[in-house]
């Protein structure tokens, strides 16, 4: 480089944020953005450190005024006062998080799970019955699932409901400390009710898990919550590491009673007699789409950690393009933090991310909706969300929380005060991770489930049958209309077009190494795991275990794969070229930097040249200063201004400062009093001496 | 594998946790020891949730029963009643966080700021007047240097002290709001003096940033703080994202009068008439040497993270080793969640790099009192101290933040309670990652020395000259005495060893790769940066932040050789061959997971073959079922019992609740009132129809 040369700043193209945020709000956008706006009432804001207690309180307070607002009723049947709209609800519910994400989960106790499992797991009696006292909160209840001893794995669940014909009703028992119900939302002070999962017993024989509508407090004559019922027993859980406005708790109970009607019996039911019977023969089966109507929880929790990362990165932006800090090239200007590499580095690849995240949220609630409002209904569908939501919830909220990390990193000090709220959204995010489906179960039950699709695809296919599959598959990719990516789709040309492909930044080189990786590495585990076929089950278990790194990898690979498309689905919806253009290098920034983190994988497996890898940083590098160019365009396209997120620091103060500090220089230097430095001086001096000798 | 191979069970060697705990615990073990049992007193420890008010009122508590009990006078000269001992007070400072990190934090301002920045850069005056009051807590002090719009970049501070020979005085302002201090310990509530940093204005020079003695509030009769001093102005900095113990503020000062032998003139002086000396005549090294002196704040903050990391690995090991999910191969019987392999990779190399991190801390201690005691204490001794530490405390207090947070997720809903404490130590520990000198700052510091070492050693270097120096880094490696490595210390050889190891087990594989990687880097930044020569400052500036995230990651590797190293001489000190052993596999995972987490940049550069690195990862899959066996002596061997430590599931109650529920089932069992499961009894009828058939 010559020293004449300049330093070279990108263009600066047409941006419509309006048309971005469109895209990222999604079908339910209208919905969204009322939601925002409600979120703006004071009574709606969190208020940082409150007492827990009071926090509680306050939360309460503020669900009640979503049901006074009519706010609540979308998932609901219309017969009841709902509009039958599930994915509008969710969209909703999700941008809760905006007021404080301690509401979105009260809500989501109250109306996503508890008033869900009696409209999905309950019949009409129930919904007559139970549904409005739900609905309109003069019921709070409890979703009585996880226990001490289990959390993620619902099926060794230890309470019980035994039926006593007699009397025509369930007795529920908690055998032992590890059984009692834990983590519960509303069981700590305001719920006085539970929909209870309990193994279900009649005539000696344990039909599995079941849900139990069982009352668990009284209600006092001011509608508030009184003592618990006879036989129940609870404790409060007290402190958390966030999300402080939702009352957990623990709940036990010992003989209590309630009616034989009060089973949720959409999927099994016990005559009067004590007769069980079920629509779904196998108990597996039966388990599993009874636990599947609940996948909801996991829909919007994934879409609320989007929000929050939406949140975080246009604090950490917007002050990013205002704070200053070192003294440039320009001496007297310091330099814009936004414009260090390292800060794009730290914050850009998660705007990418989160851009890919949002819109394989927006498939996965048109997928939701789809199913729960009964357009496309059948097993498969359900299997395909069930799988969708579980490869989608733990990388949306593991990047919410590095996210929100990073954000708060980048603000320095500022970042750490709670005014600030970088630190608040941490601490209340912090659980989405493990709760409703722990991360790492999830992503087992997806690799599990590529598995059994790749085994399937293997058994069945003879060559002809490859050659169909290839083709059959090429009209997918054109159509891009496959949400739930199958493993084993390109089992004849993997790596063909990355190897041809002349740029990484080929879409369809891309394509092609993240799809490829997948089916490898799933490939791969199928073979490891055939030593397990006729081998002792301790043989077979460990083989497995040897997997399950590798099979959690694959998981991830999928998920990321299925976030590559729908990013690149999105871009194919914007017109404006300039837009698309920006949006097409945060895509390719999306996919690189995918790449980069796998990079060692394709080069031993051959994918990539050692030559071609070297490239990957360096366009990464290339994309990071065109996109800071459009940084704060591509957060405002989110949606929240300075007075949704209310952070201090997001709202110009430090511009101003800046500015009221160099008026002062100004005058200063004007008035001619500025002190010299002594560097100055020095240097001041030392010409004055060379002056002297040289004349 | 044939059906009959059993699963493999790693052997359980010997473990002497008492000689790991004493290298763990290093030279000042006895004062650790002494601290960390200290802080079992119930006065000491953390009430989690308390009101910051509250929270703030005990600490400072906390803080007098230091002093009371003789906790806090070991760094102070013996003629004021300390012990001159360095080293061996920031060893018992660390151990502070077992009560409350806010304790460690006001401790730190206390003792660590306030009162070391009167006795390293003031001077016998200052010691006799200042001291006592600052050592006994009488007086509560400020470190007031970082202002709203100047955190990293010190030098740039706008406070000024301008001297006023008529009074004899210095006259203290904040010019505008950017100026003011921020973020300062005991500025909010307590403190009623402060060490305030300001350019020192004399005669319309101005010498840079000085320390200034400065009264801020009056004392009150009960010894408590009472109103501001005329001319000073403050606000509460109010809640934080954690350290809630430690009353952060803000500063501004108007026409603030102080003496002018209350400036701390050790490296800059002001005679009362006006006239400016310092002993160090560059006014860039003055400051440099000024801010030096205040390295301990570093050295500190990584050691206590490295506690932190000890004690959050302490309770998800010991709770993962109880808590069991999922049924086995073995059936009825769950699997513990510490014997699946991704629990293992989740935690184990954090384990190891935890002991590296703790190993290089025991170093720097070392360096650190050496220099502070004056045993070693030239120019290049705290050069060399100053960029140890600042290649330390990133990756100590990153690794902190990721631990526990690996930790919460690892123990799951348990982990989120605020009983079982690691939500807490994520809340006050996060601040660690951002103050006393960001961590990308300080990386960035650490890579520039890095460049300049290698520019120093390129320029003197001739060919006879580098085989002399090849041969004098030989005996550097013999003797293992270099703590600070060198980058370009191997410019002629690099990556032989690699290449020709058959191992990557072999440590001098490892060491070459690890080495290697960093003078590589450094030298290809060198090799791009030369385009700067002569070039404008503009293209220069451009063309240093074109690789500052490449330097910043050099910086990274530079530090992770250190821990390498550091580990590698700790285990040399080891004498009991098993014990040896397992400290060994946890070092090779410590170098694995380090060259496995780069590994595309070793092969990109032909470090590595692609048939070696794939053996990256089947050797640290290898190593992990032989650690996890240890996992539990390995954290035994840390000091931190459950009473330390304080979390609710580290006191065996899982295991407790197990062995209950077992006990219940089997009773259950020899009833003979065991439900039967639905499975069951089908897989029974199905089997008496088939003996039906064929009778």
């Amino acid at each position: 480089m010559s020293s004449t040369a300049k330093p070279t700043t990108p263009a600066r193209l047409h941006f419509d944020t309006a048309v971005v945020a469109d895209l990222v709000d999604g079908r339910w956008a209208q919905i969204r953005r009322e939601m925002r706006e409600w979120m703006l009432d004071e009574r709606f804001r969190k208020i940082e450190g409150q007492p827990y207690r009071v926090h509680r309180a306050r939360v309460l307070e503020q669900a009640k005024l979503l049901v006074e607002n009519g706010l609540v009723q979308r998932a609901f049947p219309e017969r009841l006062g709902g509009s039958d709209d599930p994915g509008g609800n969710i969209a909703g519910f999700e941008e809760l998080v905006v007021g404080d994400p301690s509401l979105q989960i009260k809500g989501g106790v109250q109306w996503g799970l508890f008033a869900a499992a009696i409209l999905h797991l309950g019949t009409d009696r129930h919904h007559d019955t139970f549904l409005p006292g739900a609905m309109d909160l003069t019921v709070p209840g409890c979703f009585a699932m996880t226990e001490i001893g289990h959390g993620s794995d619902v099926a060794e669940l230890a309470t019980t409901a035994t039926y006593d014909a007699q009397t025509e009703e369930f007795v529920i028992n908690t055998p032992f400390r590890g059984a009692w119900k834990d983590y519960i939302g509303n069981a700590g002070e305001h719920g006085t009710a539970a929909v209870v999962f309990a193994q279900l017993i009649t005539g000696g024989v344990n039909h599995g898990v079941h849900a139990f509508y069982t009352p668990i407090r009284a209600t006092k004559a001011d509608g508030t919550a009184g003592d618990f019922l006879p036989g129940v027993q609870g404790e409060d859980d007290g402190l958390k590491g966030g999300l402080n406005g939702v009352d957990n708790g623990r709940l036990a109970f010992e003989n209590v009673r309630i009616p034989r009607t009060n089973l949720l019996n959409r999927y099994g039911d016990v005559t009067p007699e004590g007769e069980y019977s079920s629509p779904i023969d196998s108990p597996g089966r039966r388990f599993f789409t009874m636990l599947g109507t609940l996948v909801q929880g996991r829909v919007s929790l994934g879409g609320s950690s989007v929000a929050v990362s939406k949140m975080a990165l246009a604090t950490a932006i917007r002050y990013g393009n205002e704070r200053r800090q070192f003294t440039g090239a320009d001496a007297g200007v310091e330099t814009v933090i936004m414009d260090y590499q390292q800060h794009q580095r730290r914050l850009l690849p998660l705007l990418a991310r989160t851009y890919a995240a949002q819109f394989t949220h927006n498939q996965l609630l048109q997928r939701f909706h789809e199913v729960f409002s009964g357009e496309f209904d059948t097993d498969s569908d359900r299997q395909d969300l069930e799988t969708l939501a579980a490869a989608s919830k733990p990388l949306s909220t593991w990047l919410a929380m590095e996210t929100i990390q990073t954000a708060r990193e980048a603000c320095g000090g500022a970042g750490y005060m709670a005014e600030n709220k970088l630190v608040g959204l941490h601490q209340d995010m912090d659980v989405y991770t493990t709760f409703e489906g722990d991360n790492t179960v999830l992503l087992q039950l997806v690799g599990k489930r590529l598995l059994t699709d790749y085994g399937r695809s293997m058994a069945k296919m003879d060559v002809a049958g490859a050659v169909r599959y290839v083709a059959d598959r090429a009209v997918d990719m054109t159509l891009h209309r496959t949400p739930l990516r199958r493993a084993a789709q390109s089992i004849q040309d993997w790596g063909s077009k990355a190897r041809s492909a002349g740029e990484l930044r080929d879409p369809e080189a891309q394509r092609e190494l993240l799809e490829d990786r997948v089916e490898t590495m799933i490939a791969g585990i199928a073979t490891s795991l055939r030593g397990a076929k006729g081998a002792s089950p301790e043989v077979g278990a460990e083989l497995f275990n040897d997997n399950q790194h590798e099979l959690i990898e694959a998981a991830r690979a999928h998920g990321e794969l299925l976030q590559w498309e729908a990013f690149t689905e999105a871009l194919a919806r914007i017109e404006d070229p300039d837009t698309r253009q920006v949006l097409t290098w945060l895509r390719d920034l999306f996919g690189l930097v995918t790449i980069e983190k796998n990079l060692s994988w394709y080069l031993i497996h051959g994918r990539i040249s050692t030559q071609r890898a070297a490239t990957v940083t360096s366009y990464i590098n290339r994309l990071l200063p065109r996109l800071r160019v459009h940084a704060g365009d591509l957060v405002d396209a989110f949606g929240y201004t300075d007075k949704h997120i209310g952070a201090t620091i997001g709202t110009g103060v430090e511009a101003e400062r800046q500015a009221q500090a160099r008026e002062y220089k100004r005058q200063q230097r004007a008035s001619g009093n500025e002190p010299v430095t002594e560097k100055a001086l020095r240097a001041r001096e030392k010409a004055e001496r060379k002056t002297k000798v040289n004349a």
